[in-house]
């Protein structure tokens, strides 16, 4: 299925439980469904970062516009997106779109030795962005994320730390949501305002565009520098290392265009709101009886709904579909007698009768099948839609036919030559460099430069 | 000991770890320590939440101000402490106070029939209040809590609900934080705005002043009303009844204020950032092998950390005191040839020999000592400070000599009297009335009405 955003995309999530408008353009509600599936998001980043020793901390909310206008380089990424608060006794405030002068102030203060490092800290809040254009989930006014902020005592330390990061980040992408990963470095053009590198982590959607699921930035010591983050060695005033990465509710957007189908949305078994819906066939006291046991083996174990709302079995399937409840068991008379359960799998149509005494080895298997057919289906929609471009007239006819899709070719990664590119093929960007050994033999496509990188051309979110 | 706020108050929280100014005034950060704390606490009270079936969900932080509006007694209660923010194309926004709002513009939408009561939802947030004057945790412009919000068919049921959330937030102040309550009902002039009633837990801190700790509103259907929020029940236009009930990183500065000394934090060890320091008396091979031994005994039992910053064993310890780890573990030659461990709890200065087969044994008795010890020297400070005043004269002669406590007094609950009273014991306010059962036989002290309730009167924050 191809989806039409908006209007079906906002049904779905909106029929799905997922996502409500609130009060202010471009801000979302997340219903209890929704915030279940950013909950267990969460969980598994929370997890993981936990393993490296990143720790939790909260920073406010308010930047004072005098520090943010410390880091040129970086209030020149963000200023258009500000929004502006009076304070008091008439001061002015940014609401923030990034902590990384809250952090580094912060970090100036607090960092007196090379003892206290590394420091490797993460913050789950909101931020705020003023965008003409939103659209759930994919750009907001206001939207949840993680941003990771780290000191490194020495270079290799914090190069070391990006690599494991970018792991957990394509780790979640391919493994957790079951969307199948483009991976490499920003380009000259791409890259986040101040950093010496930006690693990224994409996806390309059904529609055949782009969408940047995480991303890691590489400063050197230039964001220290900037901000008077220092520490004493030897007499020496030394500068540490530092890096920040970050993923939002974005990733919500993503599995919903990734996955949904007409009926409603689609979830890996792992990360889903409701992992099994219970449906009564008939109402009566056998089958009521045999439910509530269900129930109870299923307590603590899934997260799992008794869908009952109307009295007709086909509409409380129909609502459990909506919802993206990932296994359906369907209780009637029959189960009932022959101590056997009707499952169905929100991936295909097939019933199947499950034992009762086998029913929780059958869920497990669903979960590692359920993830496999998404992971493939993504996969394909990645693979059918990737081209290799070897000229520059080959890139020009397939934009010309309005092709779509990701195209692998060669570039120079100077600034130069992207800015002219951006500006001929609208609404054509890199996405990123897939790989930075660079090829001395090949040149660039679009200015004939003799060096090259084999990098990603596609559109974007 | 009896804390002097600013100075020593600040020093504790800053050199404890748990607090750190952030760049806008009234602002705070919250350290490693300090997130760990907080999130402690969540994980107590979202237990216990979903224990009542209660669904987490996020609401954004924008309220446009003409929908403020809609509720002139709400938005007489908060427009002072307004944060403006312009909006897209001018418009007018307001950063959250309070989100009673947001929700019921989000219920009124939402709710179609009964079928989808009770609707039982909280969320954590930051909220924020242009303060005049502020106090880390105690009074802050932007600061952390949770807010629930919930609609019931039923009168009943929703004054049932209530008192569920009240006995929650009793046991988390009682048994969780270690701090004796005083629980009430607010009196007519302190009550929420819009509410019927306000149900609050509180605390009387060494300082002699009462901090409000958690409050339980209850609107009947007087918020449902306004708000439009409503249902068809046999052709029936019906209002639900609300209730809404809220908790804050106040709790913080409550545990700081009723348990630290004057060597830095100390807390319940359930909750306590770092529940055991572990300390090298010297280094040496073996000593060092023995640690290990420990350390790898303690991982994902408890929450430790291995003080060696310095080389002196003295200040290891003097900075795990002051971070309020529950309990130090040193070790030296002697515990690592006896097969033992030198063990002190925070609250004392007594130093116990362990053998290492008893280890987990005695932490877990200490834990219950810790807690013990904590709630008695609160509710020796509270009974202590508690006076039961029978006459208008008594009172006036308490209030002449300047003593601060509680005072337990008659009145009769009548907005009049109240705001006569505030006027003429400036700083002292009601803080709840403790029985709601009317006395017909006492006479209010302070304005001779006839009938009277038992409440109580202090200073608070």
């Amino acid at each position: 299925m191809m989806l039409t955003i908006d209007k079906d995309y906002i049904s779905l999530i909106e029929e799905g439980g997922i996502f409500s408008y609130s009060l202010a353009r471009g801000n979302f509600i997340l219903p209890p469904n929704g915030f279940s599936l950013w909950n267990q998001i969460r969980t598994f980043l929370n997890n993981s970062f936990s393993k490296l020793g990143i720790q939790e901390v909260y920073l406010p909310t308010f930047i004072p516009i005098s520090s943010f206008n410390k880091e040129k380089n970086h209030l020149e990424g963000f200023s258009p997106e500000f929004f502006l608060v009076r304070g008091y006794k008439g001061s002015e405030l940014i609401l923030r779109p990034t902590s990384e002068v809250l952090f580094y102030e912060w970090f100036s203060k607090t960092l007196k030795t090379y003892r206290q490092l590394p420091m490797l800290y993460n913050q789950w809040c909101q931020v705020f962005r003023m965008e003409k254009n939103t659209k759930p989930f994919l750009r907001n006014t206001e939207f949840l994320w993680q941003e990771g902020h780290t000191l490194h005592h020495k270079e290799k330390e914090a190069i070391e730390f990006i690599k494991d990061i970018f792991e957990i980040y394509k780790e979640y992408v391919e493994n957790i949501l079951c969307i199948s990963t483009i991976v490499g470095s920003k380009t000259q053009g791409e890259k986040f305002a101040g950093a010496i590198e930006t690693y990224t982590v994409e996806c390309l959607l059904p529609d055949r565009q782009c969408l940047q699921m995480a991303t890691v930035h590489y400063f050197s010591n230039n964001f220290s520098k900037v901000f008077k983050v220092n520490f004493n060695d030897n007499n020496k005033l030394e500068f540490p290392y530092s890096t920040s990465w970050g993923s939002s509710t974005r990733s919500i957007g993503a599995l919903v265009l990734s996955h949904s189908d007409n009926n409603g949305l689609i979830f890996p078994f792992q990360i889903s709101p409701i992992q099994i819906a219970i449906i009564k066939h008939k109402k009566n006291l056998k089958i009521d009886n045999y439910t509530d046991l269900l129930v109870k083996s299923f307590i603590g174990k899934y997260r799992f709904k008794l869908y009952e709302q109307s009295s007709q079995a086909s509409i409380n399937i129909k609502n459990a579909d909506k919802e993206g409840s990932a296994l359906k068991i369907i209780i009637g008379n029959n189960e009932v007698e022959n101590e056997e359960l009707s499952v169905s799998l929100r991936i295909n149509k097939n019933k199947i009768i499950v034992k009762k005494s086998d029913l929780f080895k059958f869920i497990k298997e669903s979960e590692l099948k359920i993830a496999n057919f998404l992971k493939n289906k993504s996969l394909k929609n990645k693979e059918e839609n990737t081209f290799f471009v070897n000229s520059y007239e080959k890139f020009l006819s397939l934009y010309n036919e309005n092709k779509q899709g990701l195209f692998i070719v060669q570039f120079c990664n100077t600034l130069k030559c992207e800015i002219i590119f951006k500006k001929k093929f609208i609404p054509f960007s890199f996405r990123c460099i897939i790989n930075k050994e660079i090829n001395k033999d090949k040149s660039c496509m679009f200015c004939n430069e003799s060096f090259s990188y084999s990098s990603i051309i596609a559109r974007s979110y």
